[in-house]
């Protein structure tokens, strides 16, 4: 009998490093499941189906707000610009007061705590969870978007996050086709 | 009896419009089942454990290649830099020749079809997957990496995808500190 090769695990270096070349979009998320509220900043969100509208993200095991956001029944998916990036590191700092007293954050009327300074949030019901090696896919159907202000973040460069370093995609930043 | 207002579905264009500022990163999911290689550009893909080494990304019931994808033991995921834009696009495009004579594309000694210039690329084992309304989120557990070169690809950036735009995340798309 021989072990077949193809079986091997990757190691967790080779996978980081693989990963180091994927770039991800900025998004928190905020839930309160009346213990207060909780904030998480994460870079693994995606938009999985538009009819009936509905996103995914992933909420690591090893994040304090884990453990609210995978029991709250509601939550507050926010997409962050450039000009978030302070919200987006506040959020991902770990023993931070992401609801303190010069942080600016309110109630929605059906009780969720929000940023409203995020460039645009949904307000979604999870529907399903999925554990995947101690980490969570966290299934959210959209009920509620952020209201659109006259002209408000038309020029918006959303927040990246890559290789720990923060990026912004602007203009400079698009590839030149090729002509 | 009142209808709750919460339970209100928000409407396909709310729900593109707040995703509008949400990039991801480009991948290309390879794989064949005994009926020809097939591929799919994603921009969903995102790292969910790292032991064991985890990746999910999301095949759109839209794809021509997905009935092959969601049917596969193992894929191939390519992580792009923006130098791989052409094979992006190619990927992307409806009826586009994935594997025509002008593509170079080769096959893993496992036995599945792969882009040898893609900058990164993980082979893996589909371990689940996921309906969500027609969406499949699948998750896979990583078994192999692109051998390192020396020096290769140590400053490649990263292409994504935003807004209907290609961008690279070069230098001058790092957000500045504020001093």
């Amino acid at each position: 009998m021989t072990i077949v090769s193809t079986e091997h695990r990757l190691s967790a270096e080779g996978f980081k490093h693989a990963f180091r070349l994927h770039p991800g979009g900025v998004a928190i998320v905020t839930a309160d499941i009346g213990e207060g509220p909780k904030a998480m900043t994460v870079s693994s969100l995606f938009s999985v189906s538009i009819d009936p509208p509905t996103l995914v993200f992933s909420a690591s095991a090893m994040s304090s707000s884990t453990p609210t956001i995978l029991s709250a029944d509601t939550v507050v998916v926010h997409m962050l610009s450039s000009s978030n990036i302070d919200l987006a590191k506040l959020c991902a700092t770990s023993g931070s007061a992401r609801f303190g007293d010069d942080v600016k954050w309110d109630r929605l009327p059906t009780g969720e705590p929000y940023y409203p300074g995020a460039s645009s949030w949904i307000r979604g019901k999870v529907v399903n969870r999925v554990d995947v090696h101690g980490s969570v896919l966290i299934i959210v159907e959209a009920l509620e978007v952020k209201p659109q202000e006259q002209d408000s973040d038309t020029h918006a460069e959303p927040l990246v996050y890559h290789s720990r370093n923060w990026f912004s995609l602007g203009e400079t930043a698009l590839v030149r086709e090729k002509s």
